[in-house]
């Protein structure tokens, strides 16, 4: 059944994007509505003041991105129109299970429910009013919510949930360009279109033509250059260590992990957790000091290249990071509590965006002139590729301000390198 | 005193922005970081979802476009080192007064307290913290406050307060390109640099060199087709008025022009005034249609292309525009509570952006050979200008979308034209 | 016939442009080729030195937007699949008759030859290697090249014509666009893709909804100060002016207008004609001095807005044009012939662009609920298409700098206004 | 002696670049002006349409990134006014030596008279009028000139020399972006400004902070992409090969390299030599072929990606390429002048960009509070960096249309790997 076109909504990054009924019904939908408070990047407005974007607009461009993916020359061929249609409705509704600050939010869910954001995106698609809308327009919320979090398992087309999940997925495609553009970071100016245009399906997966090697590998880069210089900012970070704190300490008097329905978890959002966190006597001092911009400051930080993951693996105890931070405690004389360590790329600290980073070999190809698909090992084709497999680790400790110097002295003693306040770049 | 550079901020639109010790000091109080809480463009998310920019960021542009400004050739000619970082800090301040949603707020303090939001940037520059930083530095806080609402009158120097407050004021040329930049819009790519740079003395007033028309023209259409497209926009106009609407109600129980300290007024932003109106009863169901997208219609519009405000006159008279709501509401038989004529470019309904839109006349000269200012008139020289004073009045009339059908017949019928849903473009 | 996809070019502007396999190959013909040695805007590159860009880029560029625009949603339903290549393939040859310097050129073959370059596009689309090329792929030579030049006259399908050849033709919409970012003169930043997107069939006329009214304004401003700032700029002209005399004296000896067969034409292009043209007697000094920056100078230049034709039918007379140089002449005591009176907007004097800036009425409607188009006037709805209507008449007197000062005074007493020399600005 | 400003050129890149009087004075000289008749990336717009920019306005762009560079902060108090004005002018000067289509020439520069363009732009600037206008306003040419080549060799001041030639000299920071711009390639989106900002001096030498890190890896990675996808690609290298193998079968005929003066040496240009080619019966053929878009085809193609520079070394030597040329030739029954091999990387075969992308360690430090620069190995700190040196390299076996396949086959057996004809990627 074709879908009717409804109009176009007007995005800075493309241009004119257009839009069918159903995608309209359900981006009236409150939980998507809801996404407009939510930002992309919490935390980064303390390092780039332009920062402000949310999860509204860019769930528009990731429907943008899988409709011009879904229609170009190669994966037209396996997918049918309504097909097409379920996976720009999955792509848009790939986000709305975010909870407030998204990745902080996700941090207490996963630490004291044990679960990600893709839960919950599973749990509202099938559980709130999208629900409905879909089955109007003759899709299974069911097979849709697995879509959306790139588990619908679809026999022979693994490439269908590779499009809404995986390296090159239409989600880090956009927010790459989309992060870049609201920051002004200028990492992450990447032919994006280019892989829109060429990826294609090898055997079942979404798969990489070599003819636009340059364009992934740029995009890989890209990321890197995004993590270091953004989502992984020593002030960025600062900032959502502190939401995190706040929200940790008013969990329970303010009952953000004990919601039951959808309407409970989705009346949470930045604005209305940010007024809670200030009202809360437990996370006031918290928030005043970030409405202020009394961060903590950043005491002592090493990066490491390394391409195991041993020493990753070390910092993912809690026990190891905890008896780091005593022994500095113990050294610089302040007390535990006034010490964060910081270890954005493990799975397990604060909160992580280490599993948007893993390093996942992409499947890439090159045609024959029969136009017989060729495999090749894109670590064998790409050597910046082949470095950037298990790339930097970056460890930090935080303090508040008047302990920064002591803290960063015995953590240069106990860690080795240069305590932060010795240095002033950056 | 020359000021100590302290470092610099990226903005995706300028590049690196410049920042001396006493501006950052000065950025970092609370009311300067508040303006993170206040959007630019209220409303207008609804029509364009990347508008989410603050007024921190633009007032961190305007702060940069006035120290280009005052650098130029031709101003450095006229102000001093301390004069130019006064001006700096003023235009990085003109906006602290704003109250939740900006001008939507500015209407009740218009109505109720006879205020405008210039009036409580004067108040908070004087007494805040805001005014012991400048102190500390050696300003005078009453005369930066004047300056920062463009009224330091300081003899010979009008072109000072113009810089701050005229028809190409850095405040105007910022947005233009901002709004543009994060609406999408398209309207607003000015070569405002043309401008920033060779604007001039002419006698004390701030003044462009006719070698700059095509860019002073360029402008000034820029401007209107934004407020036709972006800041009039008749969606955005309905999601404006029904936030003025709720604020309206609620003012009483939430005490919103009952504040008597600038900690109580600077208490209210754009997130905490929205998490109360969703918690007061008499604005719960405004705020819960605007988080679902169930805006009012747009039953009538008409756009008047006059001369003379004779026929803006007739509607700034609250008696006149509720006299045709009554016999619209009569003669749709629907209650006259349901209907609002809204007049966006008339000083006095709900609120108004009219006063960013007044035709005033701009200082225009020549250079001679000599040096000499020949003065001209802006009107005889560009018939594009000459044209656009006094152009375009809008009347709507907005209602819920039940009603739309017989209240645009009604209005049809009253003020002659076509129900606006008998149309379906645009 | 579905024509098969060949591959995709990159270009800076739109991105990727897709190409058929007839594309390809007409692409491939030398009388495409050869536009890539025919710059876009010669002359404008003493003022604007990366204006570099050739009509083979803009040409790819029309073909690319006839692409789009054949398949927005509304013209889909008037034009099939072999119609709409058709129309793409007239796009990408609309300028292969352009000689060197094209319009420079054009003003020789006006005035010794009675023909303009669409003559000559519909003779090598008909005479050349194209024509076997659209025979291959059943397309009718002679339609294609009626076509080209906006006269095919099709039955019925006056949109066709007007796709190539009108206000809002694809032409005009790519050069807006494309000049402005190759010259950074940033007065075309404009919303085509509005256009693009909404443009419809009223009648059988290319017709504009008036929910891009917007758009198409800024489109028709973007046009006038681009003809300000770019086409007619001053220097630019005198780069132009210098050309066309140079082109003027050589022409016999050259013989740059005795051409008899497409082969003779095509041998000219921007490169061949600089090379000749240095090398014969009669122009050398002229090219010497191009080659120097030594350029003719503005002693005189006044600016008339006038809504009716007369005072630009005045000057339409040689003989009038030719009175008052040798008034001037007299006056100053210079030689006529070192004396160019230049009225740039006229259908005349050295060559023009004006058939480029006719003001046409364009076609507007808004569309009811049921679908119906109903006809507006653009003047009864736009103001500022009203005041632009006849907009604009310079007339500028140039000589060599020696007599600039003369000049200029002898122009100013007979023509009244300042000498160009009394004023520096701009 | 402090240098008056004469006014502003426009950039669609940078904006208003500000100009002096005697820059304006060197601007207009002929040799400057000549280089709008050299393309900066002659061949690639076989590739790109678009990428029609000139020596010209990269010239410019190089004057005001020095000019940006030299009034940093850091620099600033390693240069007075004067230096900084011989630096800009310096920057400005440092391509007038290039002959027609750049690097080309250089080939037979360096073949038949053992020179580099360096070595012409040291002669031109001493023996040209530019040598008269540097002494006008108090330079020394002849230091100039070294300058302008990187040779200055000034005591304690080896920066100055390295702003001009370097591996972040401004030179490579304005045409990794501008060809970005002009191509639309989209690698050479990079943070210029952030080195252009933060670069400073560390001992005598030109230095990056580590701060500037990611701006650093990015600007390294956007050369690599660069190189691969724009300067190095198959179908730019197809053309560059054949306009100098032309001009190699050409250049006694035509005098290419028997030029004794200035002014002969001038004279070329690309507009020139392309004229002259054509009408020379030793190259008409690869011309006209050229013109027609019938460009030599890649029958095979190998990237090693080698960090020792052995294998780099083996194809340096023409013997061996010769050897494999002929034993190619021998297996596939072809002319051994039909085909070509190509190593685009080497400093020898036809012709080479090499030289730009040597992996030259660039210094980096860090800054302590105190403001001591403690030096870094950017190998160690970047890993980026360090994989990339030695970085790639590119074997191409050429050949007419006609024995594309057969010289395929031949290449793939003598050299393993697949022929480029089985595949058809990119």
């Amino acid at each position: 059944m074709p879908k009717r076109h409804w109009g176009e909504i007007k995005d800075p990054i493309y241009g004119y994007i257009y839009i069918t009924e159903p995608e309209k019904e359900i981006i009236d939908c409150f939980p998507v509505q809801r996404l407009r408070r939510l930002r992309q990047l919490a935390g980064a407005e303390f390092v780039y003041p332009a920062a402000n974007h949310t999860r509204f607009e860019h769930s528009l461009g990731v429907l943008y991105l899988a409709g011009r993916l879904v229609e170009n020359s190669n994966l037209s061929e396996y997918i049918d129109k309504d097909e097409a249609q379920m996976v720009k409705l999955a792509a848009l509704l790939h986000d709305v299970g975010h909870g407030p600050f998204s990745h902080i939010f996700e941090h207490l869910l996963s630490k004291f429910m044990n679960k990600t954001h893709e839960d919950m995106t599973f749990w509202i698609v099938r559980e709130s009013e999208i629900a409905d809308k879909l089955e109007k327009y003759g899709y299974n919320p069911d097979e849709v919510a697995r879509l959306a979090v790139g588990r619908l398992h679809k026999g022979g087309k693994a490439f269908l949930d590779q499009i809404i999940r995986s390296s090159v997925d239409v989600d880090k495609l956009d927010f790459i360009v989309r992060d870049t553009y609201h920051t002004g970071a200028e990492y992450g100016y990447v032919d994006i279109f280019r892989l829109i245009h060429t990826l294609d399906v090898l055997e079942e997966n979404l798969a990489v033509d070599v003819g636009a090697l340059s364009a992934l590998e740029s995009f890989i880069i890209a990321r890197i250059e995004s993590f270091r210089s953004i989502y992984f900012h020593r002030v960025s970070r600062a900032a959502q260590m502190m939401i995190a704190l706040a929200m940790e300490k008013a969990k329970d008097e303010l009952g953000l992990i004990s919601f039951k329905t959808p309407e409970e978890y989705l009346a949470f959002n930045d604005c209305t957790v940010w007024a809670m966190l200030k009202q809360c006597e437990k996370s006031r001092q918290i928030m005043e000091n970030l409405e202020r911009r009394k961060l903590l400051k950043c005491a002592f930080e090493q990066t490491f290249y390394e391409k195991d993951r041993t020493i990753s693996r070390i910092f993912e105890f809690e026990e190891i990071r905890n008896q780091i931070k005593n022994e500095i405690a113990q050294k610089a004389k302040v007390a535990p509590e006034k010490i964060i360590i910081d270890v954005p790329t493990l799975p397990s600290v604060p909160y992580r965006h280490s599993v948007l980073m893993e390093p996942m070999e992409i499947p890439v190809f090159y045609k024959t002139k029969e136009g017989k698909k060729i495999p090749k090992k894109l670590s064998e084709i790409s050597r910046i590729f082949d470095i950037l497999k298990g790339f930097m680790n970056i460890i930090r400790v935080y303090t508040e301000a008047p302990y920064r110097e002591k803290v960063g002295e015995a953590a240069a003693e106990i860690l080795g390198g240069t305590p932060y306040s010795a240095r002033i770049s950056f």
